[in-house]
């Protein structure tokens, strides 16, 4: 988690929304780190999960990241907990929770659902007062 | 949805699950025409809508696609889902229903909850049968 809060300071000092996540191979490697780039890369979908998911798959050369744990510095929104179920994630290590716009624990519920074909092991409350000052520090800032 | 379905078409052609869509701006011109590339691609997230959705977005310079409409070949999940109402998308035209891994009228549904904080005007049944039927033939010829 403390590298997943690292790529959530990089995001915000970049003026994106500081989120971070980090996947972590069957063998304990870092398989890759990724802030929030929405900002950055005029693309709605370059959450922080999803870059990790897509750089990940990519370097294992497979759609399925059996065994691999991500780790990321706040609740999921319902695309990112879409692809974290599509890409067999085993572990879910959650920071903070986000009741506005998480999809894990709040609205969707994505991983609760017949149609999700993929729950992983969900852990969640890590480091989660980290996250979640650095997420009003962000939004403060930019009032 | 004749290009959504061409595109699924092409994906069925090299492997990937027969999926389309396409991305219409306000004007009337197509922004993006994206099949399916999830199996060739080794990506989880390459799902025709979010292709769709990140090809227009960097056309555009803009990570929202404000009255743009999409138009695809089936159902999206909940990850799909989840992006259509990131990327602001005005109307949402879909083929097939999908009560197996549909995110918007099963399952997730993503777009009825307060954490989703965008939802499209949503058409369905659109050349319903020719989607339908490409599916089951390309599971078909897969059994």
């Amino acid at each position: 988690m403390p590298d997943a809060l690292t790529a959530a300071k990089t995001a915000a000092d970049a003026g994106d929304v500081p989120v971070g996540a980090v996947i972590i191979s069957p063998e304990g490697a870092v398989l890759a780190i990724a802030g929030n780039r929405v900002q950055r890369d005029h693309d709605p979908t370059a959450h922080a999960e999803i870059l990790a998911i897509r750089e990940a798959t990519r370097k294992q050369g497979n759609q399925r990241l059996d065994g691999c744990d991500l780790w990321v510095t706040l609740e999921p929104c319902a695309m990112c907990a879409g692809a974290i179920a599509h890409a067999r994630i085993r572990r879910l290590y959650i920071g903070a929770l986000d009741d506005k716009s998480g999809g894990v624990f709040h609205g969707a519920k994505v991983f609760d659902h017949k149609q999700c074909h993929h729950r992983p092991d969900i852990y969640d409350g890590l480091m989660a007062d980290a996250s979640a000052d650095m997420l009003k520090q962000f939004f403060a800032s930019r009032r």
